[in-house]
């Protein structure tokens, strides 16, 4: 057992337990202790780090990017997002991946070779039997799939018992081509298809009215909100206050470096939390609670993997993060902790990172990738 | 004469110089030369610092924050403008600074007293003849000064001939207190005063009417933009682009870290560019050539020091920044320099910083100050 010692701890459970100079006790992969410093556990530690008053939340969940994307930072700025797919996006991809959409665009796959396909890839990542990957299957969106391959996809979800992931009401522009296509509003469209009634995460959620968000709070869909992406693009602001109000799960998430441009998740957070104040004119929306749980536990739930990560409790996996505020002049006066955590914090300050107990960020260097 | 060799630099000068591999030579606090390289140039060098391709910029120039309240980070977050500043900002400030309008309401000091007093101060400042000072007067604003400390000062600018500095149009609270005052809006009040025929800086501009800014293109104003703060006091969105297409000149700025909660200029710059995509519905808005200009020389010009700073020129100070891209995964492929300048760069990013020739800090370590 690993016992981390003198260390500040955000927990983000249920009832968002802080614990100030507690220690965190870690067993192989899993956290067998959380809490105010006790002998017995640091009697039973192998080891015993001492992270002199550093700060310890949950690894960070980021519910939507595109990782083979990474490459193509700075690709194309300053575009809307139908003209930066159309133009830039698909085009660069086509060259390099073997990603559903582009291929079926490049070689004009049929729906039934691309299913296929997509099954093949999706059993060998299944096979492998490791918890911390989440498969789901993730048609790109309502106007660039077809209808037969919409229904596909869920069809198969529903068989090998996985989720959907998508990306819906991204736009206006998305939902005149879908009213214009199917006579409905995209998230009617995919009601008629049974996508409400299917554990889903839909990315984005920015263009929803009032009635969509209600119909969401009884359908089986969280939403992966990407503030900076839907700047970018100029898609516009999510309703989030109004969704989590309604009942609606919603995780944070970054999209791709192309529509970013980083895939840091602090920053994601926080623009989050400013811009629901801003949108409802009320400066106590968003407060750092809410920011902090849907940076972690709420994204755990959105990927439903709530069981496994997104808090620091007894019996979930040890991922979490450590900073040092110490000589770090953007994070004092550091008894305001919570405060740093949402308004402060930057990714460059994250100075450990364990996954599984494992370390794999050692003072700000990546362990486990040359870079 | 020393030379820095192998830089990408961005000059931000009027023509949006960029020269690839090029160099930059200083002497004393000046600026000699920039441009590609020149074996004259390289000659005349006493020191010859090689940048293995790090990329430089003019120094980012922050038109409004408020230095004395850095203690404050964190004091309280969640809260609208009006009640942040009645109930916690200015509490705060009351115990700890002599500044003009805590000590009016601490001792209820008059008029004549608090102008005394400041010129006193601006006078000293002023006496040290330093250019890298730039002295202004600066009333709070049209709602917490009474209209005879507005007129007082605007006097008292005048007669030492320098600019003015006040928080206008902030929110929509401030529009409604002015009205119900003076039965005008803020920008009628402040023109029957003579402030627009003044040099000033107007901090914020959120709530300014189509009508207003067609006022201010013909005015002394410039605006200095505080995005970040205009979020999280949930102010709103200034309307920049309007602000600029009218020749409004706009500069960047952090306002206090108790309102951002940083004082991180490239972010803030990000933040300006992402929101004025999203509520101009057009990503091609506030492009990156904007964004890096209204970063540099044109918060120079606000600030009336556009013949000293803001950009990289010959015959300008020699104030400048210096970012190694190599072995920063996120700012590659780094052959997109202006992109990630704008886009993906976060201050942690800065490794050295130069004012007026001189190091001020290196490799992210500040050479001046005991942190």
């Amino acid at each position: 057992m690993k016992v981390y010692r003198h260390v500040n701890i955000v927990t983000c459970d249920q009832d968002f337990h802080i614990y100030l100079d507690g220690v965190l006790a870690v067993k192989d992969s899993q956290i067998v202790y959380v809490g105010q410093e006790k002998p017995e556990v640091l009697e039973q530690a192998e080891q015993i780090i001492d992270y002199q008053g550093a700060w310890i939340m949950p690894g960070l969940v980021n519910c939507h990017t595109h990782s083979a994307m990474t490459g193509l930072r700075g690709i194309r700025d300053d575009s809307n997002l139908h003209e930066w797919l159309n133009d830039y996006i698909w085009p660069a991809e086509a060259e390099f991946t073997p990603d559903m959409t582009t291929k079926a665009v490049k070689e004009a796959e049929t729906t039934a070779e691309t299913i296929a396909r997509t099954r093949t890839i999706i059993e060998e990542i299944l096979g492998y039997e490791n918890p911390n990957f989440k498969v789901m299957v993730a048609p790109h969106s309502p106007y660039s799939c077809s209808r037969d391959l919409l229904e596909a996809s869920l069809d198969m979800a529903k068989e090998l018992d996985i989720p959907i992931h998508i990306h819906v009401a991204e736009t206006k522009e998305e939902s005149g081509i879908i009213l214009k296509r199917y006579g409905k509003r995209p998230l009617a469209f995919l009601e008629e298809l049974g996508y409400l009634n299917h554990p889903s995460v839909f990315a984005h959620g920015v263009e929803l009215n009032e009635r969509e968000i209600e119909r969401l709070a009884t359908s089986h869909v969280a939403i992966a909100h990407n503030p900076i992406s839907n700047l970018k693009l100029a898609s516009g602001i999510a309703p989030i206050i109004q969704l989590q109000k309604a009942g609606v799960l919603v995780g944070i998430a970054t999209d791709s470096v192309a529509s970013n441009n980083n895939l840091a998740m602090f920053e994601e957070g926080r623009t989050a939390a400013l811009l629901q104040k801003m949108k409802s004119g009320d400066a106590s929306q968003f407060p750092i609670e809410t920011a902090l749980k849907a940076l972690t536990i709420e994204g755990a739930k959105v990927l439903g993997m709530e069981k496994q990560i997104g808090s620091l409790e007894v019996g979930k996996q040890a991922d979490f993060l450590v900073i040092q505020p110490q000589g770090k002049i953007h994070l004092q006066p550091q008894e305001n902790m919570l405060s740093h955590l949402v308004y402060a914090v930057k990714s460059s300050d994250v100075d450990d990172v364990y996954i599984a107990g494992e370390q794999v960020v050692k003072q700000g260097k990546v362990l486990t990738v040359e870079i």
